[in-house]
């Protein structure tokens, strides 16, 4: 099955359309039209409404989507950024809409994001959905979104982190230009080795991280640990930057060497997510220790353990008082434990 | 099997000791030492000496390595790049050296690169080998080295291409300092905001980039394409970079979709390469269509066909006149070519 190993931020709804960022009257056209549809971020976090579901379920997150005349001004400023995200997919040939029927096609709507630095409050007034906010702490409230509206945040957001960090060229220092409906930034100054070739320094950075589950050799423990900043008894999978030179499976030994002290021999890829904090990678694999023994770097770590498979199942039914507590289930940590309590342990 | 699926650039020789890039003593220490071995970059180039073997082996590159004394003077130029490499691994309890049996265990030689703007033809005139030079065309001439060194040269090159393209501060384009033995930049700004919290900017930037063998919906014929600055006759998988805020499943999907048309369902991982011109991930698939109809993205592409199983073992043979070429060995196109054509047909 295809949709096995999706994970939260994956989803994808929009049809990037490549192809279109360098034709500026189509984009233009799209900007214009009434159909398209503009997300407003302030320091990358989206207008979003809120609601509290149920004491169960929790809250609800639903982005704030607005036309172009409602931004249209804000579109003329010269701190704004705009990214084209994509068009919506259509509908498969089973539900073709009537417009298809004839001559001229309907395309679906565009979607864009606009970073702006204007004032939150005064952006918050020009929605009229309830309960409007900017949410302050990313990695806990841009958890609550649907599987499509999450991927749609994960994109724009990462493109959006990308703009803010690197608005000078990386190889002269001067200012740069947006350019192909923001998936590029070009150097200003026209001498620059930047604009002989093609070159990465004009591109949106995506950060390739390993993020694995270390299996006990006796086939029925995983290796945890915790950083000093998790909340009180959560333990998650060992995560790490992929270096320069380096492949994943080797990563994923060094990190956990590095980490925990524990020696890795076979490593297997399961699946990845996108994760827009601010644009990473995580590549989520599953590895066989081949040395039980920990000694943790305490610079990244403050504790790392062996986690019996039962000890594990039975925090993450969260019965009423768990020993111990894992990410949500919105992160590849989560799927990864998951994924491994359901098998067998007979490797 | 653990090696079943190394690819050339990935073999790891050195034990990269991540955590004694903080420690000024130590590399101190390293650099002075009479073991410690210096490799010599002029212009993204290694300097190496290179052998005919024989006409049928080609040609053999081996690395030029340098003691302390012979670059100490290098060391103080204000344009000299450092970067320590780490050090060679230890052979395992099997071998153990006399040393190791002393109080004081002997530590294994740590290699460094350096980076300099000397004139090259000076530099060459410090080896005592024969036959040396700075290569020019990085994508053949780095294909020629031992497993080993090919791992090294992919670090080096990757981390040392980084800083060639990024030695201003993209947050406020000022200029930056080199640190931690050469994986870390530091803009000299006091008031950047890349100085508050750990940033993306200042460390060595790896670009993920999906590479996929599209097999036939019939399982017996896999798609391959050519750009116009191929060789003649010359044909590789498709390939592009990981977008932010994508799985590499969907972009693999989108990369497909996007330069020959085709739809692709399931992706399978299969391995990647580092691939250090300048520092990409290569994230090796194989990709099932689902649509068999071509039509080729003319900017990237001249031409994309889908090839039968047997034409495709009949050109990897190389007979006398394959009617088709594929990249080397060394790349990982070539190695997914040969995992498909070993696989059975039946998906
Ligand atoms: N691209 C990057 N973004 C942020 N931190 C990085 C990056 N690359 C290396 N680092 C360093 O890696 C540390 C996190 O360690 P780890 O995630 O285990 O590799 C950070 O505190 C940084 O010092
Ligand atoms: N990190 C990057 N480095 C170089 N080119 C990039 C990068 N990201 C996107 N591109 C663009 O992608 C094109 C190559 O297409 P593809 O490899 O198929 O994604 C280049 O010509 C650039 O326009
Ligand atoms: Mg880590
Ligand atoms: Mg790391
Ligand atoms: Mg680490
Ligand atoms: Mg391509
Ligand atoms: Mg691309
Ligand atoms: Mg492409
Ligand atoms: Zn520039
Ligand atoms: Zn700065």
């Amino acid at each position: 099955d295809l949709h096995q190993h999706e994970n939260y931020f994956s989803r994808e709804t929009l049809d990037r359309l490549s192809g279109k960022r360098t034709d500026k009257v189509w984009l233009e056209t799209k900007r214009n039209h009434p159909d398209t549809v503009y997300l407003l971020f302030s320091n990358l976090s989206p207008m979003v409404s809120s609601s509290q579901v149920d004491e169960h379920t929790g809250v609800e997150t639903k982005l704030c989507r607005f036309r172009y005349e409602a931004v249209k001004e804000l579109l003329q400023k010269p701190a704004t950024v705009l990214i084209f995200l994509g068009v919506e997919k259509r509908r498969g040939p089973s539900s073709p809409s009537s417009s298809q029927m004839e001559e001229g096609v309907q395309e679906p709507p565009a979607w864009f994001a606009i970073s702006t630095d204007e004032d939150a409050a005064e952006l918050l007034k020009r929605c009229r959905e309830k309960n409007c906010s900017f949410p302050k702490t990313p990695n806990r409230d841009l958890l609550t979104f649907s599987e499509e509206e999450a991927g749609i945040v994960a994109q724009a957001r990462s493109v959006l982190a990308w703009h803010s960090r690197y608005s000078f060229c990386p190889t002269c220092g001067s200012s740069t230009q947006l350019e192909e409906g923001g998936y590029k930034r070009s150097c200003l100054n026209a001498d620059c080795r930047s604009l002989k070739g093609v070159h990465n320094t004009c591109y949106p950075r995506v950060d390739p991280v390993v993020i694995m589950l270390v299996i006990h050799p006796d086939g029925n423990q995983c290796l945890l640990g915790r950083k000093k900043i998790f909340p009180a008894r959560m333990f998650s999978c060992l995560a790490g930057f992929v270096e320069p030179g380096e492949t994943m499976e080797d990563a994923v030994r060094r990190e956990v060497e590095e980490e925990s002290g524990v020696k890795v021999g076979p490593v297997q890829y399961i699946s990845c997510q996108p994760w827009p904090m601010p644009s990473n990678l995580m590549i989520g694999c599953l590895a066989v220790a081949i040395s039980t023994d920990i000694k943790v770097d305490e610079n990244e770590i403050e504790e790392a353990r062996w986690f019996q498979r039962q000890q594990v199942i039975e925090s993450l039914l969260k019965g009423p008082h768990p020993a111990f507590t894992f990410p949500p289930r919105q992160t590849i940590a989560h799927q990864l434990i998951k994924h491994w309590i359901g098998m067998n342990s007979n490797l």
